[in-house]
């Protein structure tokens, strides 16, 4: 069961003005399941992403950085999901061309201005004979307000659709912004994750938008963790339609009100992939404090985060606390000096002058412990920065769930 | 139950002379278990040892590093379970400091002359009122064939006793090696791991000891792993009692054939590890060939090795073998290219040319994965190194083992 999982009303997405959504059904896993979702954007939309780095990254993932690379006026997305296309060589190159060729040709654009996706199991070749009918059907489909319905559609081990939604007043007039994003295991991104697709139709210049959506990566979806594998497929991007008619100028207010919502909405997509992990039974905020660097918080966070010995605890529900000190003392920052630094569950002092703290009651660790949301924090008194990683427990269902992945 | 593991018959653990082990029950977790254990050692015993690199080395351990840096006449080694005696500051220090002194005593040797080791729970305080009367005890049941009761009397989650032995001809006359190992969780040993003891009747050089013991941990207890989590307390320790008569020179044919005698022990010791290790059902070979450098090989090695989701495939024997590609995508090695690497499960030709083998069929891999021993290899056509790290499976009682630990 997701932690904590908010599933907005449909009253409270909104639909972005010059984006267009059309869903169906390809049967690529199971027949009848909706899996193939197009987006359609209106001409002078620009279009902004960010890719995993996995060096086996998906043939789709190669194709949308070139795309994006040369600046083409992207027009559409198209997003399958049951195979990921990765690992299959050129063949699967040429996949990807074929099915964004045949939906470029459906909404009479060019190749170049389509960007493909594609998320499931790797090392199988893209059933293309499958997905090709089912384009014109999604495009014959095309309408304002499917956000919720892609949501749904591109899910494959999620148990529920991430979506987060937000309108603003900017200049006295609304602005939109809403997104979408699946994944639930193969989940450390490094870069974004797959999939997270956000519009805006507030009017955003192509590098200011780019800018922004690696900056936006590095705070949301670059800031969780459920097993520390980073997918092949991994993708975010942010769409700016302009068709608000709201265009605020780089470093004014309204820019900097904008920025906050986007990112606002993209914190909340990244974490809903936690709180849906698989197995999932808490929602781990893991906060480094006073930190020297950025590098050395983050090498302390995701060692906390990716210990399975750490989550299993937490499934558990058994203030084990030993096994988070353990993480920090070897998550590779050589110079530590462990009778320095503070370890707290939630408001608890469990650790300091690299020991316990005499006050601790084991009764005090136990109640945070029975929370479905737990913050650990450890303050190192070494500099002044402060770096968070949202990960989740490790339970039976998880060991369940990818160990019949594929059956 | 451990993968192909073998207890040898206590008829082939060979008693090393000049080493002498005694046994007690100090009642720390439970009531009546043997949990200390003495080792004695005539006096002119060469002892050498690694350590944890973690930043939160336990107590014990920093003693250890202490008192083989002033290079002392190590006579003894006392070993608790049930205790970590880590993440215990000051406090933890002393009691280590008081335990080995006690040993000492009863001994009549000199404080200094004893290496203290402890494994168990981390973030409690050491119970010294119950190891103080428990040392005169394993002192006077000291005697020369105790090894596989001491085997069994460092073990904590360990469902067997891990001990090697070995006699060998040098110069006319008989060497005995004989090791004891323990650890089934918590391991991916970053010198060496949680707990291993060996001994020789060899004569060796100081030096030439500590040197050799660093290299052998490199080929043995370092190139293990269940869980990425390294120690607080991982401990490997040679000691050589030189009572066989043999002092085979530095580079002599006979000191080469020692030495890969120890290196066998010490991989037997490490390999049990993994074969008994928490919940696992297979034992997993990861080999990189055709490295650039170690480093490459082993960032490749450890990134398939702690992938939670190549280790759940594996439990659930699905040649799944996209996450194995995605492992090696996301290992760090960035400049790797995906299309000149070979993926091999078993002899099995699985991935080439950045895809699947064309002549790849899944029954080959399924027959592969419904062994308990299976080989990963990747060829990478990058360079000479080879590197090979042993591995298990994920599976549920991983999960139970470690939600349950204290309970």
């Amino acid at each position: 069961m997701p932690v904590n999982f908010h599933i907005p009303d449909t009253r409270d997405i909104h639909p972005v003005k010059g984006v267009q959504i059309g869903i169906a059904s390809a049967g690529i896993k199971k027949p009848g399941k909706k899996d193939i979702t197009v987006f359609r954007f209106t001409p002078g939309t620009q279009v902004a992403g960010v890719f995993t780095t996995n060096r086996f990254c998906a043939a789709p993932v190669q194709i949308c950085k070139k795309r994006l690379a040369v600046r083409q006026n992207i027009e559409a997305l198209l997003i399958n999901t049951g195979n990921a296309n990765a690992g299959t060589g050129e063949q699967g190159y040429q996949d990807a061309l074929t099915t964004s060729a045949a939906l470029a040709q459906a909404l009479a654009i060019h190749d170049d201005q389509v960007l493909p996706f594609s998320t499931g199991v790797i090392l199988e070749p893209l059933p293309v004979d499958k997905i090709l009918p089912a384009i014109p059907q999604a495009v014959s489909h095309l309408a304002d307000n499917e956000w919720f319905n892609a949501a749904h559609s591109i899910m494959t081990t999620d148990t529920v659709p991430k979506i987060a939604s937000k309108q603003l007043q900017l200049g006295g007039q609304t602005v939109t912004i809403t997104g979408i994003s699946k994944g639930a295991g193969m989940i450390r991104p490094n870069m974004a994750t797959m999939l997270g697709f956000m519009a805006t139709d507030a009017a955003i210049e192509a590098e200011v938008l780019q800018k922004i959506t690696t900056e936006i990566a590095n705070k949301s979806f670059n800031r969780i963790t459920v097993d520390g594998d980073t997918s092949t497929n991994d993708s975010f991007i942010i769409a700016a339609t302009g068709q608000s008619g709201v265009a605020p100028a780089v470093d004014s207010e309204d820019f900097k009100t904008l920025y906050a919502a986007l990112t606002d909405i993209a914190k909340e997509l990244a974490q809903k992939i936690i709180r849906d992990a698989e197995g999932a039974t808490k929602f781990i905020t893991v906060q480094i404090e006073q930190a020297k660097t950025s590098e050395e918080a983050l090498k302390i966070a995701y060692a906390i985060a990716h210990s399975p010995l750490v989550k299993t605890a937490f499934f558990a529900s058994d203030p084990n606390l030993g096994r988070i000190l353990a993480a920090i003392g070897y998550a590779g920052v050589t110079d530590l000096d462990t009778s320095q630094l503070e370890l707290y569950l939630g408001d608890v002092l469990v650790a300091k002058d690299g020991g316990r703290n005499p006050a601790y009651r084991e009764e005090q660790g136990q109640a945070v412990m029975n929370e479905a949301e737990i913050l650990v924090r450890v303050v190192l008194h070494r500099g002044a920065i402060t770096e968070t990683v949202y990960t989740c427990d490790f339970s039976h269902d998880y060991v369940s769930i990818n160990a019949d992945y594929r059956s």
